[in-house]
Formats: C-alpha cells, structure tokens, sequence
C-alpha cells in the first residue's frame, strides 16, 4: 500500500495551490497520511486564519469516516443519520465539504482537506490534488464507496 | 497596512462604550488585531459573564473567517453552506452577530467583537467602533465584502 | 464590600501602565472580580501574546488562592507543598509571581495580573495597581496574610 | 516590516529540510507568522508523530514569548525565573530548544518551529531557517536580545 509521503504530499498541495489560484481563491490546503497525522500544510497568502483548523480537519475526518466530508453536510443535519457527528473527537469532525480521502485500490491511503472559500471551490480544489494522486497512483475507479450507501 | 495598537483599541472601546450606554445596555467590548490576538477588553458593570468568551470569540471569529460574524448567522443554519462551521476551532468560531472585521483597503487588520444584550444591539454597538475606526483611518467602501458574496 | 467596577478596573490600568512605561517595559496587564472573571484587559505595544493568557491567569489564581501568585512560585517547586498546583483547574493555575489580590478589610474583592518581563518587572507593575486601589479605598494593613503562613 | 508569506515560508522550510538531511534526521519544521498563526508545514518521512503538535507549539512560543524556546529550558527548571511557564497558554508554551523568532530590525516578525531529533539537531535544523530567513532580509544583529537579558 502507497504510503504518502512528504514528497507526495508536496506535489498534492502543489495541484492544489495551482487550482486554487486558477480559481482566484486563497485556501489552507493539509494532507494527512493514513493513520489521520499531518504531513504537509500550506496557507496561502490571505487565507482565512480559521481555515487552518478546518483544513487539517476536514482532512483527518476524510480519513477517519473513510468518506469526503462533503458527505457528512447533509446527514450531519438535524434528523440525518449521524446528526451530532460534529461535536464527537474534540470537535475534530468536520461536516463542511472540502476534506476527500486518498484512496488505492479502494483503501484509504489518506486525504487532502481543504478550506478558505465557498465549498463549492474547496471542493473543486481538493479534487485537484486527488486528481494529482491518481495521476500518480492510477484511477480510483471507487472515489466514494461510502457515499452510495448514504446516498 | 495599520497596526491595531492599545491606543486604537481604547478609542474603538471608548465610542463602542459610549454607544451601549445611549441604548442602555452593558456589553463586553473586545478588539482583536490582525493576528486574532487580544488587544484590549472591557466588561461593562452588570454585563453578562458568558459575554467574556463570546465578545473575545467574536472578535476573533470575525478576524479570522474576514467576515461580520452576522454573516454566519445565516449560513451555519442547518442546510446552511457553512452548517457545523462553529464546532471547528475547538468552539472559538462564534455565529452570533457582534463581531465585525475592522478593513484598511479592503485588508483585514483587526476586529471588534461585542456581547451582552440582544444581537441588534451588539452589532450596533460593534458598528460604532467600526465607525470610530473608519473616521480614523478613512472611510472603507468596501466594508463587508463577504456579505454581498453569501446573500 | 467594595465590587470592581469597570471604572476602577481602568484606574488600576492607568496605574500600572504608568509604572510600566516607567520601567520601559511593555506588559499585559488584566483585573478581575470578586468572582475571578475578568473585567478589564490591556495589551501595551510590543507586549508578548503569551502574556495574554498568563496575565488572566495570575489573576485569577490571586483571587482563586487568595495569596499572590509569587507565593506559589516556591511552594509549587518540587518537594514543595504544593507541587503540581499548577496543573489544576486545566491549566489555570499560574506559579508565576505577578497576580496579586486585591483586598478590603483582609477580604479578597479581586486580582490585578501583570504578564510581559521579568517577574520581578510584573510584580513592580501589578503593585502600582495595587497601591492604586489601597489609595482608592484605605491602606490594607494585612496585605498577603497567606505569605506568613507559607513562609 | 516583512510579512511571513507562504513563498518565505516554503523557502525556510527548504532550507530546514536541507539541513535535516545533512545530519541524517527527520523533522517536523513549521514556520507561523507574527500573529503566532501557521503558514506552513512539513513532516519529513519518519518523523516522530508527537512532533507535529511540537513543532508547532515550538514556532508559535518562540513567537509569543518573543525568545528562542531554548532560552527557556534552563530558566523554565524548578527554582528558575519562569518555573510554571510550560503549563500556561493550553500547554502551548514548549520549553525545549528548536524554536526560533524571525526577527526584522529586532522585531519579532515569525517563528521557525523544529522537532524530531535531539535538542542539538532541532536547533541546528531551526538555525538554518533563520540563516535563510536572514539571507534574504538581511543579517540581524541583535538575533536573540532575550538571551542575553536572561542570562
């Protein structure tokens, strides 16, 4: 199984910034390794100071529910299924889209976690770095199991 | 780009004072400055004692998402873009309006974060240091470029 | 008994800011009530942000303990009678001298708590704001009663 | 007075890992703007878990208490100036050698936070941020002001 090291770390973060500053946007982009600890994080100038929390954040939830935070938006909702999830581990759980896992052959590997715009552009610009990551690795044919069985 | 210095902080907390006892009220005055870091505090005789940690949160929330914390009132309601946005940052993360980023050219440089009555008062009272620290450093015409941007 | 009102919070500010500046330092310098909750707070220019926190808590721990924090600094120490007090009250607790009570009549009715230099610096300002309020409200004849009894 | 970019911070952080390399060691090296605020990290591959939260902790003392952190491991010792110290601030202050100011015409501009290895190879690692940090804004006489008040 790929281990992410800092060297792969780099260049997730890398296809990140270049993301974000397509998209004219300034975030706090964090990769953490499998076990949910962070291995590289940058602030991009003018980001958001509370985005350094949620990025490191967003990353670890991504890997320790196996699934992109964005999922988490809405059955985190009052009468979802795991409303409350949010106030568990310290507030570490974070329900704002933006976290995704890294996944090889299915298995969680790590995740990138990204915050300081809409979510809508957090998105966008975490799936640029998994996008790098399997250009690096090959295509996941299995991005999201997890979301089909909430969804 | 502006320092928020004690000098600033007391003249912000003097009119914001002066504001709360025209309407009445006793609030807890805080400014932060661009780092989030506690410049100046003052808690008005009768004010509530939550009011401690809501006014310095607010402040700081405002600092560091770059919007009034007025903003978020909205858009951390469940089914919100941001719902959950105030379980990050171990709690610090205030959606109660009341604290307001102070900008020089549209750059956040500080914030002041108000509570003790009802959120209409604390952002009149917020907006009063606001005004203070526009009539010092000049009229910003673009005060809360973020509001436009979420409504 | 005399509360700690807003107004004379200030005044023991002015005090020690004085002194401070007298000194060439550059403090943090917070009071609290009767209650341990803060009322007022200054940050001088330049002064350390870990001051921030460790000025309130000197405070707080002069009104909590009701003797100076300089008297915990040796009975904290290892072999100390109160070795680990410091770890108490989730870390509030600070065995730093600079948080002295402010007393009526031998009762503890505040602290002020000074941050920012040398100890010995933070004691000189937290006792211009001591004298401040003595020579608000009479000479206190028994100034830290508790010293006798640890020392 | 220079802000800690994220491109400072990348080239800082290159050197660091320039430097770990050379001694054969794997850091944790985080670098956080003058606010105390983290604008990067990196965690060389194999480098301890617990460092991730030191490191930080590292840059962001050396930034609040406007000192090299390993001023403080001799003056934070039972009987020394600031016994306690480690156990204010939410356990943030760290007390051991390898965070370092940034300083720009003796202001504390940031801080370069390292840990992995010996306090030895910490140091050295923090050091070559500095020198870098220095190369590029220019020598700074006065590098560590504090020590030489503290000892």
């Amino acid at each position: 199984m790929v281990k992410i090291t800092l060297s792969i770390a780099k260049q997730l973060i890398e296809a990140a910034e270049y993301k974000a500053k397509t998209l004219g946007v300034s975030q706090v982009i964090s990769i953490v390794d499998e076990g949910g600890n962070l291995v590289a994080l940058t602030r991009m100038d003018g980001a958001w100071l509370a985005s350094i929390d949620i990025a490191q954040n967003k990353a670890w939830t991504a890997v320790s529910l196996q699934m992109p935070t964005s999922a988490l938006a809405k059955i985190a909702l009052p009468t979802g299924e795991l409303f409350g999830i949010n106030t568990t581990n310290q507030g570490r759980v974070v329900v704002l889209g933006g976290g995704i896992p890294l996944r090889q052959n299915g298995n969680v590997v790590g995740a990138v976690g990204v915050s300081g715009s809409t979510i809508i552009n957090d998105v966008k610009v975490a799936k640029a770095a998994v996008q790098a990551f399997e250009h690096l690795y090959g295509f996941n044919v299995q991005p999201f199991p997890h979301q089909a069985y909430y969804y």
